[in-house]
């Protein structure tokens, strides 16, 4: 298989990069993992951070995390948890159920020579990843996941909870280490209040499983949890022990709405990442301005990006390999920033959501003001095995 | 950077395939290769087959359709390229522009070991080709894009086309090589009679421009455009000396909306392209299953995939890697057949849009039957550089 042509090369300028193309911000995403770090040192202190490597699929970044007192990672798939492993950082939670023998042979392998546990939701599940513990030699730590919302993954909350922990206590090759609570839509209630309200359910609902499980005099001392947008009440809690929080280095167009209190909009984090695009065409008409990035370069399932430098001006989906700025046929006119593109110039998109439009690119390129610093292998991509 | 991990063995059945997985069912696909050749061959006996490498950006299936009469390939981008003239096929026309020096390097560098043209339609882009193939010692052919109707790039039809055509042939290093006239909104009306308007409307506007060149004795003898919806139109136009179909090869949910004239469903080609998904929780609710395949292993612009053995049930997005089939919290009963499916079982889904689903994916998984028979790269992948 040929390797991904590398789009540019470290000394050059951002005018020089082969689009479209993925750029972290250095400065702002040194920023957003410091800042988070802070807020939970000083407002938290009890409280872990273990950042979800879904969002950059990264190593140089998660090294960045682990620097600035991470105590690990949280993978949703087992491409996520090689690269990592692969790169030395060795106590990664797979916060997702992994099916069928093939991939539990291939996590309970990467446990051999990392600090590995993952969810369960299913007793035959459960069973399988003891039997081939079992055979590989080593006792696996997994994690029950408790259904507190998402309407997705998870048994519910209480009984069921405690008869599944039940079964992993009497099983020899697995060991019940406690209970992911993740609830993805809170973490884009717009409204503050809204946020602490729902993890307030969530929290509720963890309060019940964890009296289910002390009925039965099982302890459960690990609980974890929560996002960029609701982590602060998580960590408030007393319940949650670690946090999970994954959007925070790079943000994007859909966290961008969500609010404070008092209405103005949640900026604690900075946008960071950006998608580099060229103008490819002015085409026949000034209202049509075409740049070559398409939905292979962009996620739009939250939204279309938005323009950082030319915020009045918006962006369509011109296909795979194209965008069209502002509006496409109804004669509408452009905004007069519109006049300054010319073909060949250079546009920064703030994605719609960053963690699928990652997943698009085998590189992200890291600036410093306009220089390439670096050129970091997106390496856990890939369609989520 | 780490190799994509295989997701499978030759001679492994599909059961065994980690998933989310794309495979190919390569009895499906032969036959709408050869369908294709054979309407093509006894109806439009002078038009030629430059089938769209987008669509698979895999070298093996470009191979097959090579095999079977194709005359070169459409690239919409350089990796798509590279990976072709690497795979050694070479007669390529990127329907696309290529902005800026150093990417017009790549190409005319290719150009070198294969015959390689380019889409046009800006005088500065033209004059930036003619520099990069004067320097390395080529005459570059470029062929101006039309305008049809698609309001995304080319120069408008008539008089335009004519002047950018008129600037190539004045300079040194670029030759006019014909036009491209390609509607994508077309392949997609989905009553057959408003397909056969458009392209009579996209003809009309090719055929000014073929004026506008003859007033100024430029020669034009190449008219390339139309994909799997509209084709039989562009063939049958005799001003079309070339078709550009990619879909056909696969099909998807999308293309499966498209009707003949009597209403019903366009099936000359089938639907050949499947995501494999496994069933990974059944939740605690009889409305939920979640399956593993989510937004990082299925486009969804065009709409959610179908089921292909379970036809009444509904998949919805669950988040990047989760899909949740039938309705998610509304109390709606599943259809029986759910009753069916329990963990670890696979499910194949009809992809909603084939071109950016496949760029999703590393390999393409041709099956035979149930059992692996070929596992193939997915070589042009990439965000559109």
């Amino acid at each position: 298989m040929t390797a991904p042509w590398r789009p540019c090369s470290v000394g050059d300028m951002m005018k020089d990069i082969d689009t479209p193309a993925l750029v972290v911000d250095l400065d702002s995403l040194e920023s957003n993992i410091n800042k988070m770090s802070k807020i939970v040192e000083e407002n938290y202190p009890n409280v872990k951070i273990r950042p979800h490597c879904k969002t950059h699929k990264c190593p140089n970044i998660a090294h960045m995390q682990m620097n600035s007192g991470a105590v690990g990672f949280c993978c949703q798939t087992i491409t996520e948890t090689d690269a990592l492993v692969n790169a030395g950082i060795n106590d990664i939670f797979i916060s997702n159920q992994i099916i069928g023998l093939r991939k539990i042979r291939r996590v309970v392998g990467l446990a051999k020579i990392a600090n590995i546990s993952l969810c369960v939701d299913d007793a035959d599940n459960v069973r399988d990843i003891d039997t081939v513990a079992g055979d590989l030699g080593i006792k696996m730590d997994v994690v029950v996941e408790v259904h507190v919302g998402a309407y997705r993954c998870g048994v519910n909350p209480g009984e069921p909870v405690a008869e599944l922990a039940q079964l992993i206590t009497e099983l020899p090759n697995v060991n019940f280490k406690g209970l992911h609570c993740y609830q993805g839509r809170n973490q884009h209630q717009r409204k503050e209040g809204d946020r602490k309200k729902e993890v307030e359910n969530v929290v509720a609902l963890v309060k019940q499983s964890l009296e289910a499980l002390s009925k039965r005099g099982i302890p459960c001392e690990y609980i974890t949890g929560g996002g960029t947008g609701s982590f602060k009440y998580e960590a408030s809690s007393t319940t949650f022990t670690e946090i999970q929080p994954g959007s925070y280095v790079f943000m994007d167009v859909d966290y961008g709405k969500n609010l404070n209190t008092d209405g103005s909009f949640y900026n604690e984090f900075k946008n960071s990442l950006y998608v580099l695009s060229t103008v490819q065409s002015k085409g026949t008409n000034p209202n049509r301005v075409v740049v070559d990035a398409g939905m292979k370069a962009l996620s739009v399932d939250s939204g279309v990006p938005l323009l950082k430098d030319f915020p009045s001006i918006t962006y369509n989906i011109g296909g795979d390999e194209h965008g069209v700025l502002t509006k496409m046929v109804d004669g509408e006119q452009m905004p007069k920033e519109i006049d300054e593109l010319k073909v060949g110039d250079i546009i920064r998109l703030i994605p719609g959501h960053c963690d699928p439009t990652v997943n698009m690119h085998d590189w992200i390129i890291g600036l410093r003001g306009d220089k390439v610093e670096c050129i970091w292998p997106v390496a856990g991509r890939g369609p989520g095995v």
